[in-house]
């Protein structure tokens, strides 16, 4: 037996880097996973890190990223840093030979994303991203839905992701929530969601100094229109994303604890093209108004997912569900929308984030 | 008592013009209504307004229009034609000297519209539309507490109207559902509605000729944005509006009928400016999360305030609560909606159709 | 042609007795029903009928119960009096000849009941109660899953009906409000609502003189247990029964407008008789946690089916749906359960409402 | 400074006695309260305490509840073991010294019960139960809205607590999810919920062998009537409680997450008695139809609640709020619901489960 066919009988040495508002949660995830062994909480406040492990722990602390990344038991770190540490510290992890679960966004920019993603491919390591609404049951049956055609070819998609929300200091409405709306079109869509055009409109009503209320609207590749509406200072909470699909559409109401998912029957046809001309102008349209169906769904918690995906992801050495380029994918969407925003809301090309045909071969 | 004194003792006769979709909501109301008496229900397809009435009825049905305009008992009509007729209906009706009800839109263009307004105070005729919305008692409150001060001053709105409809043969879902949210924000705003831009977005994927799904992004001339979302092809029936206010932030959930309206006492606030740099840097936002109220709601027909609100302004010689002039502003900027649709979704100048003062002595 | 086959072409000439809170509604569902024609409203106080009739009816209103008996014209009579004065009125429309719709309860006690019930079998005339709730397209949903053997067997029933509703002055809330769950036990199960025993607990909080929250427990001839809440008292509206069935769960949720009917493939089952005996202690019970599914109901107002059935039943000279046996049912229970308030609680018998055997011949 | 004043300065030492079902959760909260330190976690079946605390844990793991009483640095313990096995394992906690929290039921009768609640007297030591329902901020909210006296008298209560639950293998549904309601009801009325009778009906429709669905009237000491319905069938999770007061009635919707508690200015009032018999016939009831008031709640852990209470009662040597005298209640219901249940339904007595006025002597 070789030592690395010993290592993988072990469990994953990690380290969780950051022990602020994710972290914790990280910290207990990766405790209950157990392909998992967490080693380190890392933060330079090693108070608050011993504070978040609380009394009975023992889980080592550590202030020092290098002491983290030195230590050959750690094979790969989860990090709940701010977004703007994410390029040093992830690419810091990558260098070290460590497998890297990011929280979103992958990092500030698409050309800081890009060298990530790049350099987690050079190295054949896991570049995951903690989009973590990816691993709810519900996604995953939306998934489900979209991709096995049930509910017939996509037509249009609406989120609406709205809440009394803490106005963020350093980024605007539309990147604190949007990613999560990005992601799932990004996990459901049979190929990734593939933007070319979006338009962002936005308010500060409050003074807040950045847009604390936004709408997107985004042109996929196949003409599909999506719509995307956050807001951190409505009363009431909403989390409704509706798929329209051919065949069925789907209702996903994240607020209705007991009927999350509701597969729709109901719906407007065209009716076929091959009517005389008199006939068509009368009988245009017609409607199914069927039965709705609730799948039941399990209830458990996504971020064991993640955890799951991240350690399979690494033990079968394969892309991850939620991998570097569906990061990139929303990052070029949300570069596209400040932009957009800026420039007064028309509408603005995004990058093409899809992973390049020749970088099979470079990479392989 | 001269002979108009008198007539005002007696009920208003009234002719209901057009028997199709909405028509029998007229005449039923129309009969309810104590200060008016019901003379006609006027239709070219006099069997569908036999059938209409049915067979217990003592109204008149009447083929034609100048019969009926040229009838001395009938002083006013509700105009329930489609939109294209409502400039030559409105018209001879306002020339024979007959106060007018109109469904929405006013006219099938702005142009048409204000033609029609001109005509009515030249003539010192009431001209009203029938935004049904804006007498339900919901809409009445919302008024109240807008008007009042009571949520402080507006920040945004955002209205969403998403229903598996009938697509419409002759306009867009944003000239079939918009109407409705526009004449609310004209009914309940201190001043009506007006907007200085209009960004609109819209997809058709089902092919039906015209866009099923519409955004509007309305920018007020007081900075606040609006937001509005229409949808015909939605399989679940959603009907939510919400006007931030400084103090206040109400929801209107017309669906829960057990709670149509909720005054939250929650929101996000920036703190006094008089706190130095470095406060502030740190702790701009402060939040509220108070209680909800939900006011105690009568139940009653809107319609029936339609016909109250008619027969008032007749009578007392003014200005409707929903007048020519907000019948105007609603096509401005489904005007400029559309322009921008065809324009590829960049903000339109919306028409100013405020009364001008000039108007006052030239009509006066 | 005889003159009764000539009849046979015409509509039913009805008269509606009674202009008080329900008779208008039957008035305007007369009117509706194209089977039907409208010949009386007849109320002592003539007014009050003029009044619902409005301004523009051309039906006779009569204050003589003899006048509009002794109009030949007249085939049939909806009665819509007081409960009290139930028996008088259809029994003197029964020996008239006139068919006879009442609204419930039947009679103000079972043998009041139970002689109009011979009177109109003897006679061959129809006998009908408008229990309204049992023509709603959600009960006829309920009907037919409870018949088709779609849930299995009737395992249990639960029906919550609380509102602030008006306190009654003649009445209890038992005989209020449970007539319409009763009636609607009746209409669903495959053989009517055979109760054996019901125990009946009751309290009157405000000093009303009379119980305004109720509890019946029913006991079924198969050994089904039954319960119904009923209250005057509660601030929120709930109208909620459960029907629990072997292999599906019904739950109606008449307050939910989009999904009113819930099937649930969920609930709990014994595992077969044939394990031994430690394998049945440990896993005696299995969960079934599958899907639900709500039906499309149609939107039809209920009391438009009531006028369909009465006309039908009337034509086809056959038994309607919620006959005069089901209102005799409905009245046995409510018998017993007020014995049961009055004694303490306990079970009390109630008489077995079928129809008897021999009556078929003495009838026929 | 003596050795007890020393020990008053430190965390209370605890020991969590059962590693099933409830345990884990008390292990997690007691190692979150401050004024707690975890000494143990003490289960028959050591792996499963293993598992429960993971692999990160500093907690000692003890099969032998001898050895954890014997112990000084254990305080206190936390009983979540079967309810046969309460009253052995709280006596011998209480012999040993040891302050007391234990699962509802307190024990497995009346009897065993009042030992327990003696023992702890006679000793000076805290018992207390863990009524988790009681800390969560709906029912600390219900209950300052009922002894402060904002709703009035309280006129009625009525609770629904239905779910597809597991079908439990030693008690019924009444012994299972009634002591939820029941402790409820006595945390919120001001001097605890004293019942004079209750009437028990259930129905075990699968053939468990047991009730699975039940149905309880509870006769308050002041006349009131409350019920309580608990159900391990029904596919949906219903969890409502109504409060009617004379001034105001409260709804809490457990599964509302948006709004748990609703004051509702609704109801109806008998008008005041020095009216004439002729208007207190006409007028005797009039309605209120005013606002609802939402307030805000926390969102805390109930759980976490319960543990500070413990401590808090410990520490300031006086009753908790859910002290073995509120346990004793439950049970008395508990057993009176028993004998109704196998009598066939009748009212039965409940013991007066009051805390004499002669102990206060006895044990002070």
């Amino acid at each position: 037996m070789t030592a690395e066919e010993n290592r993988m009988d072990q469990p994953i040495g990690v380290a969780v880097i950051g022990a602020g508002y994710w972290g914790p949660n990280l910290v207990r995830n990766a405790q209950a996973t157990p392909a998992m062994t967490l080693r380190y909480l890392c933060d330079l406040d090693t108070d608050k890190a011993h504070r978040v492990l609380g009394g009975y722990s023992t889980v080592r602390v550590s202030g020092s990223l290098e002491e983290v990344l030195a230590d050959p038991a750690v094979d790969a770190v989860a990090i709940a840093t701010p977004a703007a540490t994410h390029l040093p510290v992830a690419m810091a992890a990558l260098r070290a030979g460590k497998h890297v679960l990011v929280e979103k966004p992958l990092a500030a920019n698409y050309a800081d994303g890009h060298r990530l993603v790049r350099e987690a491919e050079e190295r054949g390591l896991t570049l995951m991203l903690d989009h973590t609404f990816c691993y709810t049951p519900a996604v995953q049956h939306l998934r489900h839905l979209v991709r096995s055609g049930e509910i017939g070819t996509v037509q249009y998609l609406d989120s609406v992701r709205v809440n009394l929300g803490l106005v963020q200091p350093d980024v605007d409405v539309l990147w604190d929530l949007a990613p999560h709306d990005l992601s799932i079109f990004d996990a459901i869509l049979p190929d990734g969601v593939h933007v070319t055009r979006v338009a962002a409109h936005g308010s500060d009503p409050i003074g807040a100094g950045r847009a604390c209320i936004g709408h997107l609207t985004l042109e996929l590749s196949d003409g599909v229109l999506a719509h995307v509406h956050v807001n951190w200072l409505s009363p009431t909470k909403i989390r409704t994303m509706i798929v329209g699909g051919s065949r069925r559409t789907v209702v996903w109401d994240d607020l209705n604890i007991v009927q999350r998912i509701s597969v729709h029957d109901r719906g407007a046809d065209l009716t076929p093209a091959d009517l005389g001309e008199a006939e068509r102008r009368q009988a245009i349209i017609s409607y199914r108004r069927g039965e709705t169906v609730a799948p039941a769904l399990p209830e458990r918690e996504a971020l064991r997912g993640v955890m799951a995906e991240f350690a399979a992801s690494i033990t079968e050495k394969r892309a991850p569900l939620t991998d570097g380029w569906s990061g990139l994918r929303v990052l070029a969407i949300l570069e596209a929308a400040s932009a957009s925003l800026a420039g007064g809301g028309e509408f603005v090309r995004v990058r093409d984030a899809r992973r390049p045909a020749e970088w099979e071969e470079a990479v392989a």
